[in-house]
Order: structure tokens, then sequence, then C-alpha cells
């Protein structure tokens, strides 16, 4: 048993550790620290925690020693939260882009603002299983990919470690509200993105630099809010480098993730759901990948889905909790989602 | 061809009084008066109105003479815009509460705060044709009722006038997210509204006021916000005074409805949209009313449907000022509504 | 550990019966019986249980026999399988509507055939661990109520048994699409139904009888459809026989349901989320119950919102086999909710 | 003043067909043939026409000579119905698939059966007024062109046209549930297309080859269905053949829908609305189109939005036909669509 404290435990990814980690049956919530609710029940923010806890929003001053740090606070904030309150934990996870990437000029390209903390930048471990575990079971810095990027991220690995594919790649990314977060803007009004097809990005999202650190690829990305409130889809367009065969495509992407507890290749012929689709993963911290060659093989459509709250973000960290702890990987991470919704 | 301005008009009712009055053949836009856009497109607030116009939003100073002054500005602010521009336009209509109601009291009662204008309130007569056509002919102060509100008046007026039901109703209200305008708060997120069942009253609300006052009965009335960007659906539950059958029913709403050209009664025995549902009222100014009595007649449900910012507010207030003008009542408001939508 | 088959696996009840029982920790899922798919994998009706699950659906005369026997099968359908089946396990849970009254009377008066094995209705147990819990601990024949009576039931009971309500009630419930089924008619395409508020019944709703049967009141029920997959919410409109107070009503509620697990008590003053809404509880076995009382005491609101296929279904039954097993009663039930959704 | 028949009447795109029409000025409905539904009132099947209309369906064989006669029934029925019934009338407009092609051995390609009526294909002119509007003046066989090319192709030709783009384009088409019509199967239950994204073409899609005969590109489409009922939006990824800068392409767009009264170029630099959506778009005959280019000008997209059964169906085919009669393009098309919805 350990005990994990949450920064910035109000938000949606907040509460999603709360909701995570206080079903897992290794840690212990030690404090939920939120500058906007201190003083407050958890289950304010997070109605569907009433009964499961009695946990109250503290200030940062309160923050106790703790063995495991997560922090779940906007980006641009956290690489100044984070040098103070490092001290505080032996293991730090992060959820915020602040310290996703190794570059101190790449940050200020995507994120337009120097780094303030580039001292720390090369210490984290991203925290994706199925690309980093190895490292992962002994890091103390650890630094949740964003959403869109894990998809774009567990879709395209297979092929380009396999050397599948050219490395220009369009990747079209469609998600829901609450990836904006709790706190957003005039155009997450209901009436204004109910019903959005909304082209909010069409190039140089900061998430691309994440698929290019990952992958090796050139990624150029468009991301559209959809009318959902939790889901990430994405379609990355890629060339096959040479020829290849659909069976010789669906074997890469079964032997890369043999044994990957939350990633299931799903691409079958026919079907409602035979390409991966948010929609029954809510809740889940699966990512569904699968792909469709071109008949003349000449275009290759790697596809992948995730909740984006959790195995693109709080899932995803408790996952790599797990490879840290060394505890099986799944533990306080079962929920299949649910179908229909 | 006479002159309209409109104050409060980059909000959503005020947008959808310049989509009505830009398309109305007799009516010439004058001005739109926004505090919180002047000078910007009255297309960058509406962006259904891109290339239907070039109005720019003015300031309030800058609002010329007009023939008549619509005002879609918050309840509470109305009251002291409304005596400083009156003189600006001969006829006058007010889409906010401030002046739906005749007695101060009343007004304190409901919208706990004195009212400051209370030499005015006796001035208006309601927006609603149905109910009182001949003094809107005459009318150059005309307070559009609230959309519940008209939806329930609707419902229960044909069984109020003919004396069938006891004066005790219970209202159910749902509602969808416009009706909190365009700068509501952080429970109108999309991530919190979406999917929404919420009951935000369960008596006491304002528009019970104006049913009262409308159909002489003693309404309760509970609202509930519910997965819709517009439309208003009500269900009154009334108790007949002595046994009626369901034919006599039938023909009080035929006969109350007669040569009414936005209100529709829809009560069918079989099919889909048996009942009135605003699914398929979006953009018409229809109010469909319907009711259902139980096969012992001691219970009748008074049902209506409408759009919001239609029927329960824009519309209205075209419909209103067609009939104070002696124009084709119908006049600009020919949209029938889509199907499916 | 026990064996479970379920007859009636490939519905959405019968998804929701897998989704739980393969997450069972003392139940070993045995037989999945559909008509319409047999030899299909599970996962093809289900495709949130991919990788849970190698199970095939299986003939009905594959069935072997069985610790336990859950049925999802259609009403009118249930009362000819059961009786062939029943031999089949110790003991047998339904979710149909075929067994939840006793009265064959009753049953033909709301299912409108006559009932064909009425020597079996008086065996069974409601699957309602809140009223039920003494007598479903020795029960083997368990039918589990509707879903919208059991949202009723639960609002009610704490009134109705403590003498507090008259026994005319009037019950407005609204539920989401997965209600109807998985092979429903053409009034459920998506294009119709999406962002219906469909009143589908104003009276005579077969749950009608179980809410008296289980509280003893008059009910009188409206039903509307609502934008929503899944999730029920019922306001109930109850009188109160005497004077009663905001705090006497509180406290009967959290009296009656102190303990329950899966009952929490939500009637707040403030706050998005202070009266019960599905929203929040997509996947969880939990029933919110909150109430509303009028200033003057002349009316009592008793709200309750579930997942329809959850606590309004394969839920209860999970809890009711826990109860009748003696296994702590939120075996395999452990799952929150998820927020914002 | 015509008359005008309409064949597939009880469809979603013969109930836009008959709203339009009904609505006409010039335009008398003489007939709505429907096999389904003969003899019943259209709006059971359009409840948006309750009291516009008292007309009913009729069978074919109660097909009166008519001045237009329109044809909304399905692919490979249409190319034996059409050939039957155009004696009928002086103008045909087809909806339907089956006449959009010149070549039958491309139709043969991409419907998968031969043309039976393969003697009349070279006779029709797409009903796309932007871009055969000469043709249009003269024509008396239009084929409407299918709803995603529709917007595709006006988001590619002014790029094609001014040979600015390579010819290989991937086009991105999401869509609304309505596209799928009103008889469809069990994927479009309300539970199963509710919240999906669910991708059902990766290449091969029959619009292609519309877009390529109207554009002369090589377009390879995938094709995502969204939650929405009605809406289409295509992003065309395409590769400049030369350096071109923003403001030439913003130009290249202006020029060629200058004085065009249904194509707005909505490509902002900020706002919510900035690029197109089918939101704002619902019951009108706009197709928005917008585009964005790369800082580096390797890539560029073309965007575009429609209601996929107004400009993409049933509107195009009445502003088709104002073409055809000489009459304002406008007429009977003039609802802007409404906002927020």
């Amino acid at each position: 048993m350990i005990t994990a404290s949450i920064v910035g435990a109000s938000g949606y990814l907040g509460g999603e550790l709360l909701r995570l980690l206080l079903g897992h049956p290794e840690v212990e919530v030690a404090a939920a620290v939120s500058t906007r609710m201190p003083g407050r029940r958890v289950d304010t923010a997070h109605p569907n925690l009433r009964e499961c806890t009695d946990l109250r929003f503290c200030r940062e001053d309160q923050l106790p020693d703790t063995d495991v740090l997560l922090l779940a606070a906007p980006h641009r904030e956290t690489m100044r939260i984070l040098p103070r309150l490092a001290a505080r934990a032996k293991t730090v996870i992060d959820l915020s882009g602040d310290f996703r990437l190794t570059d101190p000029a790449r940050y200020e390209q995507f994120y337009g603002v120097p780094h303030e903390a580039p001292e720390l930048l090369g210490e984290f471990v991203p925290g994706c299983p199925e690309l980093y575990r190895d490292r992962l079971r002994t890091a103390d810095r650890i630094a949740v990919p964003g959403c869109m990027a894990t998809a774009a991220i567990l879709a395209l690995a297979p092929l380009a470690e396999a050397g599948l594919i050219a490395p220009d790649v369009e990747v079209d990314a469609r998600t829901g509200s609450s990836g904006s977060g709790a706190t957003a803007g005039p155009q997450n009004l209901h009436s204004e993105r109910s019903g959005a097809l909304r082209i909010f990005s069409t190039g140089g999202h900061r998430h691309e630099a994440e698929i290019a650190a990952a992958c090796g690829v050139r990624p150029r990305m468009t991301a559209t809010g959809v009318e959902a409130v939790r889901g990430v889809q994405v379609v990355c367009r890629t060339t096959p480098v040479r020829e290849i065969t659909e069976p010789e495509v669906r074997a890469a992407y079964r032997r890369r993730y043999a044994g990957e507890p939350f990633v299931r290749v799903v691409a079958h012929r026919r079907g409602t759901y035979r390409l991966p689709e948010p929609k029954i993963l809510l809740g889940a911290n699966y990512c569904d990948v699968g792909f469709a060659l071109d008949p003349g093989g000449g275009r290759l459509l790697a596809i992948a889905a995730l909740d984006n709250l959790v195995k693109g973000g709080a899932g995803a960290a408790v996952q790599s909790l797990n490879v840290r702890m060394g505890w099986p990987e799944r533990l306080g991470l079962e929920f299949t989602g649910i179908h229909p919704v």
C-alpha cells in the first residue's frame, strides 16, 4: 500500500485520477489539492464519487509527503508547480504538457513560451507503457502523453517500428469536449458546442511533437471537436514504403500488441463496430487500434480510439504507476466499458 | 415598410429577432445594439446570418429613432433600459421578464428585487396573439411571455376558458440549454450540460406567475433541463371538474384554436409523433398542443411544445408585431420546421 | 465459485449481465444462449467485451445444468421459456416482466394476454434488495423489477412506509432509448429518436402495477423518451398526509437507506448535480434518490435516477444474486460511474 | 406556376422536396408517390408539414402528367422507375445515384451491378448550378450529386479549376444519420448510432466517382458517421503544385464563388465558427466552403459543410429547377439556418 496525492484534483483529469486511485487496491489517496475549491468535498466537483469518499480538497501548502505525486494542472503552470513540489514525493507523474518534450527549444516552438524548468525536461519517461515499459519500471519522473498523441502513437507505432511507412503522416483527430477542461470558455457553452464539427487545429498542434518523438514520423495533424464529452479517435493517413498486404499489416499489429493488456486490434471485415470507436470505450483504459489498406496498397489508414480522460490521461498514469511499482498492470483498471451507451 | 431596432442583439433571442426581421418583407432593421460587441459585424455573434446582412452592432447611444424597438436584454436590466429608450420608438416590444407582470408586488415576489419602473407595468399587453389579439392590434407596449409560460398557457387556455379543469395544475416543463442565454455559467459547459436531465426548479418559477395571470389557474411548476439546445415541452397535469370525454376535450382544443396560424392540435392515437414534441419545431413559430385523458376521466394531461427562441420569444414578438401593424400574421414566419433533425 | 448461464444473452440486458458476471470474482459464466446469434462470439453483439472473453452464444438446447440461470428474454416469451428451463438451475433470476406480478388477473390486465404459467407467479421474490433483502437470502426464484418501477419504488418507499403520503401518486418517468432493446422498430431509428422528447405512455404502463404492489400507492405514470441511450429518471408528485418539514423528509430518506450500498440520498441546496440525474450513473449500480418539498408543504416531489441496464436490470440481478449467495453485496458492482460523460 | 410530382415521397429526401416545393411560390405539388404509404396523409411521414398541406401519398399508377418529376427513390430501383415514368413529365430531376455517372462501366464498378438503362446516362446534367449553371438552363434531365460529393466538389472546384493542386486528394467526409434514409438497418438504431464515430468507408465510396468527374482529381475518400441527424462536412487534403499564399487561395475561392447565392467562403482567423460546420446550416441551402494552408505551403486543406438533405439533395434539386425555369435562384430557398441549435 502506498500513498498518492493529486494536484489539480478538481479538474476533469483530477477527477479521473481520484476515481481510479480511490478504487485501486494498493493505493491510498492522501491529498487532493485544488486551488479553486480548498476545503470543499471532492464529490462537489466529482458527483460520481459520492459515498465513495469523504475526502476534501486541500491547499497546496497542506500537501503531505507522499509516495507518488500526480499532477493534473494546466500547461505553463505545471512547470512552476513541479519544481517546488517534486521533493515531496519519490515518484512524480505529470499529466500536463510541460514535461512531455525533452528539448526546450521544441517546447518553446509548440507552447509559445520558454520553458521555465528546462533542466528537468530530460528526466521524464513518457507514461506510455506500450512503448516505454522497461524504462517505466524504474522511472520516478513520468510524463503522460497527450490524449490525441497517445491514440496516434499507438496507431502508428507498429507500422513505424516495422519500417512499413513513409515518414509523412496526416493525422485526423476527433475529440470530445472534456479535453478542454472544466474551466473552458464561451466556445464550450453547451449551445455552441453541442452538435459541433469544429475544426480547431489544422496543423502545428502540440501533440504533433509528441507523435514525432515517439514514432519518428513527421505528423501533420488536424483536430475536430465532435459531439461527445469523452472520446478521441484518430485516423492517420500513411503511405507504405513498399508493397504490403492486408495480412502483413494485421500481423504487424497483432505481433506488436500481443500480450498488451490495454490495446486491442479492431479491424473487422463487417459488423457495426468493425473499426476503433470511442463510444464503447467510455471509462475504460483500452486503446483500440485498427487499420485499412487500400486495395492498391498505396495508402494505409491507421486508426485508434480511446477515452481521453482514461487511456488518454488518468488511466495511462495509473497503468504507468502499476508498471513502476511492479504490480499487475490491470490493477484498478478492470472496467471494460459499456455498450450501448 | 417600417424600421425596427433591437437592443440586446448579440444574445440568442437578439439573434433570432435579427434572423426573422431581416427576412421580414415589411421591416427594415435599422440598428442592433450590443453592449458586448459594439462595432462588430452581427454575423460574428450569429454566424447563420453570414451573407444575409452587413449590419454591425452599435452602442445604445447610437440607437436611431425607429418605428419599433425590440428589447432582448436581461431581466432587471431591462426595467432600467426601457424607460430611457421608450421615447425612441412608437412601439416597444420587450422579451425580458420585467414587464410581463402587472403587479409590482408580484414582480418582487418572483424576481426578488423591487421593480424600478412600476408605473409602466400596466401599459404592457402580453405578446401572445392567441389570447390577446384584439388588444395587440392597438398595443404600443408589448411584453412577450416566457417560453415555458407560453407553452403552458397555450396548453391550458382551452381547458381553463371552458371551465373544464380545477385551478390546481402541475406543470412539468422540459427545456433546452439555449434558454440560459449566450453568457451562462459553468453548469452550461458542454461537458456538464450534455446528456443532462437536470431538475433546476421544483416550484416558484417566475413563469408560474404568468401562467396564473393568463389562465386563472394555480400552477405549480417543475423544470428540467434536457439534452437539447432549443425546445420546450410542458406536460400539465389537470383535474377535470366534471366527467368529460376525449371527444369533448378534442373539440374544446379544435374550437379554441380554429384559424390560429401557429397553434396545431396534435393528439393522435398512433404514430411516432402523436403528441407535441419540440424536435420537429426547431426554427418554426408553431406551438403544438395536445392532451391525454385518463380512461376513468380523473386526470387530464395538457401538453405543448415549441421552440423557445421562436414561438417562445422572437417569433412571438414578430407575430405580435404583425398583429399590431395589421399585416398577415404569418408574414416572415413561414418556416415550417424540418424533419428529421 | 458458482456457474451462471444467461438466456437472451445477445440483447442489451443480456450484454450487461455478461459484462457484470464475467467480472464477478465468484461467478463463472457457463453459457450464453441466443436464438438470434448461436455460434457467434459474444463480443460480436457486445463489442465492449472484446478480449474479456472468448465465449460464444449457444442454442437453448445446448444449455448446461448451471447453478444460476438468468433470463433476459422478452415478455410473453419468458413465461414459455422459464417452465421448460427452470429445472436446469437451482436459482433462477428473471429480468422480463412475466414473473413480476403475483396475480394472473393483474398480469392479463397490464400485459394484455393471459399468463401461461400462472402456477409459478407466486414463487418469485422481487429482485430489489432494498425492499426484500431478507426474502432474497433464500429465494430461488427472483424477478427483477422494471427499470422505471425500480426508480419509482426507491423514491417512494421511504415516504410510503413512513405513512407520510397519500396513496395517489403521479409518476413522471423519463428514459433513454436502450430500454426499447436491441431489436426495436422504426421509431427507434437514430434520425427519429435523436433529440426526442417523446411521451409514449400517459397512464396504464405496466410498471404502475409493480410500484403499486411494492409501495401500496396508486401510481399514475407518464413516460417520456429523452435524448439518451441509458438512464431513467422519475419525478413522483406526492401529497403529504400531514404537515411535514424538509428535515423530517430528509431524515426519513437517510434512515431508510442507511447502510444501503447502492442508494444515495441526493438532495442538495445548490450545485449542478443537486438532485438525482442519470448522467453520472452510467454503468454504475447506484440509484440516487432525492426530494423537494414545497415551501407550503402541500406537495412533495420524490425523485430518483438510475442506469436502466444496471440498477434497472442486470445490476439488480447481480446484487440480488450476491444477497442470495451471502456474498458481499457490492461484489462485481464496484464501478462508480464516470463524470463528465 | 408549374406542377411538380415527387416519387419516393415518404423518405427523408422526399420529405424535404415536399417541404421546399410546398413553400415554393411558383410550384404546385401535384402528387407524392409512395409505395410504402399510399393513401396516407403526407404529414404522417413528415410531421413538420402538419397544417401546411392536406396532400396524401398516392401509388405510382396514380401519378398524373406533371411539368416536373422529382425522383427520390433508392439507387438501383430508380434506373427501373425512371424509364417508365420519364414520359410523364417534361423535366425530370433525379436525386438517386443511378444517373450521376455517364459511363455504364464506371456505374458497374461503383454500384456493383450493371446499369439497366445505360442509354439514358448521357442525358443527365448534374444538379450543381455552381458548376453547370449554363447547361442546367435548358436541361430536362438533371441528376443531383451525392451529398458528400457536392461538399467535396464545391470545396475543391476553385482549386482544381485554377490548377493549384495535384490530382491526388484525400477526402475525409463526416456525415449525420439521415443520409442512411428512413428505412435503415440495425446499425442505425439509436442506441447503436448515438455518439458514433463510425468509419464506414475507407475508400472506393461511390461519391468518389462524382468528385473525380466534376473536378478532374483522383479522390480517395474515408467516411465517418458522426453524432448528428443532418449535416455533412468534408476535409480535403490537397497538395499545391507550386508555392502559393493564403491570400492567393482566398482570392481563388472568393472569385470563383462571387455572386453565388448559396456558397459562402468561411475561413476566418478567429471565432468559434471560423471554418465550415454543418451545425449552423440545418434546413438551409448553403454550402459553406473554407480552407487552411500550411505555413510551409506544402499542404492545403479544402473544407466544406452543408445540410445533406438540402444543399446535398432536395435544395440542390430546387435550386436546379429554379435555374432551369429562369426563376430567381433563391426562390423557395430563403431559409438562413438557425443558431444556436
